[in-house]
């Protein structure tokens, strides 16, 4: 008997030929290539998970809190504590991971027959789920420094009349941090757009937020049903296996996505450890504050040591240029690998990203990019 | 300033008018509407979940594993053992609740310009899950004792040639099993509706299958590439809070699946539960055990009463027929929750559904059913 093949299967069209998303998970000393935080969570937060998940563990036979009031409450408390705009539960939303905030959104209000635009490169996510909800996809321009072009985005919106818009700030990979004028002018552009049927949603992916040298862009929410920030507890909380993602927006989008998300979608276990994290939420920002200073010496010692830097406001830095002639961005990445340091190439021609990772394991990495860049020139003037 | 309302959004069309899923969560006596596990978690196991999960804190900086390998390498050795028929983890895919299993499949294998069709009345989330993935929904015949008709189903198949073929068994909310002769009769009729493109995907929802008194229909996967199985943890693991659906088929069907799949969807967290909950199968396994001998007893009793009973291979009973003229399936909803037991109105015109729960919390439904029937009989011969 010989095996099925994917493509034997009654699969979509699009979808053949295609292949999962995901960076290679490669065990090296230095793992640098997924945006993760280096820190575990303290001992104390872990006891209290343990305690929090007991309790939730003697009622598993029942299914959970299908609204996570408890943890949209306290999720509101964070968002205004730290952003200073006030923001209540029925404004909050979580799901599995940031990942699935988006998908419902895209559910809701793109899908098929809808337009989701997003300027690139960006978080390749937004396409993907924009794929995988049948919702088109239309790719925004950037200027030569990564920056947001407003003028060149207005326009763009204005041609292609799209029902989603993605601003991803700061924006991965390139760790650019958009303004709230381009953010106000995006949404403005997007409502003259589609003046019937409602507007355009849209959505400020603020995953990488609590490392930016800028506030947040949450204020803008007031007065503007149709913006949506998205946010995680991957990154600021260190929390990248819990999966917990959530947004903020008018209660009236809140109540939307409730018409596509999965009942019960949040488990009562992430729910507890989510609820364990948030009380340890001054901690964890402490850590945030150490890999913000280690992400500014990463793009001091970078471009000291005669590299590109994109300007980066995130837990990562871009970095570049590798040219084809030095063997590109392959190369680099290859050659950074085989000194036990794994970042990532997310496929910008001649450039690549790394995670500010603990100062000892930034320092291996610099050490490597010193003898790269040390290699490159010697080949240069060979 | 006025309150935005959810048809201001630029909602889908589809979704405007409509309703979140979800039953009535109130906070009564005895509650046997939503097909939970009655039977907590036993010490051992919550303490072995605190266990893992602790050691899963430790590392929950990190993302998870992504493709879940040690969870899936259990549950391919739990169907393994439990049907005898040999499942390798390759054949194996795990997601938040099974609803996500089908959501994925949907969109993997459904999707915009694609069918499904189920047979109603069944799990309703099917229909909602399609509309959500942009799947067209057919609704497909069932008879008057809520078998599946197999010549009336080929036909439905033949005439509609659906993408998708969703066959709940055993059948919520009906109880219903589906014996291995129709499933095969559908499965080659829908291959046979389809010749071109890889033919149809046939998805068996056996969520409640350990509660049978029939074997799984999982040995069907046997050389039929477009069969899958879906199953849960949510109730004869009697973990509704730990969201943990899985999925058997080719392994092909798997590899489709990741194309989809949100990357990193599993927690950590959820995963190591679900590892700990898999250890103590033999105990969960147990209170299976209990639950069919009291499902068989409500059976049994509610006959006794003067309802109308359809023959049950899962942990509920439906129940009825209540008349319009004695108040309909409404009125008896909220004259059992007037006596402090909550049931399940599915909305199938005349009938009721009920969780089988602990023997006093059947037995308190059953006194409260008891109290109903006299009522209504008084009622109709005064």
């Amino acid at each position: 008997m010989t095996a099925t093949r994917i493509d034997d299967l009654p699969l979509r069209d699009e979808l053949r030929g295609k292949f999962p998303y995901g960076a290679p998970q490669l065990d090296v000393p230095v793992r640098l290539n997924t945006n993760e935080n280096p820190y575990p969570l303290p001992d104390a937060l872990v006891a209290r998970i343990a305690e929090r998940v007991t309790e939730a563990a003697r009622h598993l036979n029942r299914y959970p809190d299908r609204d996570a009031v408890e943890l949209r409450e306290k999720l509101a408390g964070y968002l205004t504590r730290t952003t200073g705009h006030p923001v209540g539960r029925a404004q909050v939303w979580a799901a599995n991971g940031s990942n699935e905030i988006l998908q419902q959104l895209l559910q809701a209000f793109g899908g098929p027959g809808r337009q989701a635009i997003g300027f690139e490169p960006s978080y390749s996510m937004h396409a993907l789920i924009a794929r995988g909800t049948g919702t088109g996809w239309l790719s925004g321009p950037r200027g030569e420094d990564f920056t947001i072009d407003a003028p060149a985005a207005r326009q763009a919106i204005a041609a292609h009349r799209p029902h989603v818009v993605f601003v991803c700030s700061p924006n991965n990979p390139t760790g650019t941090a958009v303004d709230a004028a381009t953010v106000l002018a995006l949404y403005d552009a997007a409502q003259a757009a589609r003046p019937e049927g409602g507007g355009a949603l849209v959505v400020v992916d603020e995953a990488y937020t609590e490392f930016s040298h800028h506030p947040s862009l949450l204020p803008l929410l007031a007065g503007r049903p149709n913006l949506v920030i998205s946010r995680t507890m991957s990154k600021a909380f260190g929390a990248a296996g819990l999966r917990l993602g959530y947004l903020a927006a008018d209660p009236a989008v809140v109540d939307a996505v409730q018409l596509v998300r999965l009942p019960y979608h949040l488990s009562a276990v992430t729910q507890a450890t989510a609820l364990a994290a948030l009380e340890h939420t001054d901690t964890l920002l402490g850590y945030v504050a150490q890999l913000k200073a280690e992400r500014d010496r990463l793009v001091t010692e970078l471009r000291a040591l005669g590299c590109r830097v994109t300007d980066s406001d995130a837990n990562f830095v871009q970095f570049g240029r590798f040219e084809e002639a030095d063997g590109g961005a392959r190369g680099a990445w290859r050659a950074l690998l085989d000194r036990g340091v794994l970042v990532r190439d997310n496929g910008v021609p001649g450039w690549l990203r790394v995670t500010a990772g603990t100062p000892e394991e930034n320092d291996a990495f610099l050490d490597a990019v010193r003898e790269l860049m040390k290699a490159i020139n010697e080949r240069r003037n060979a």
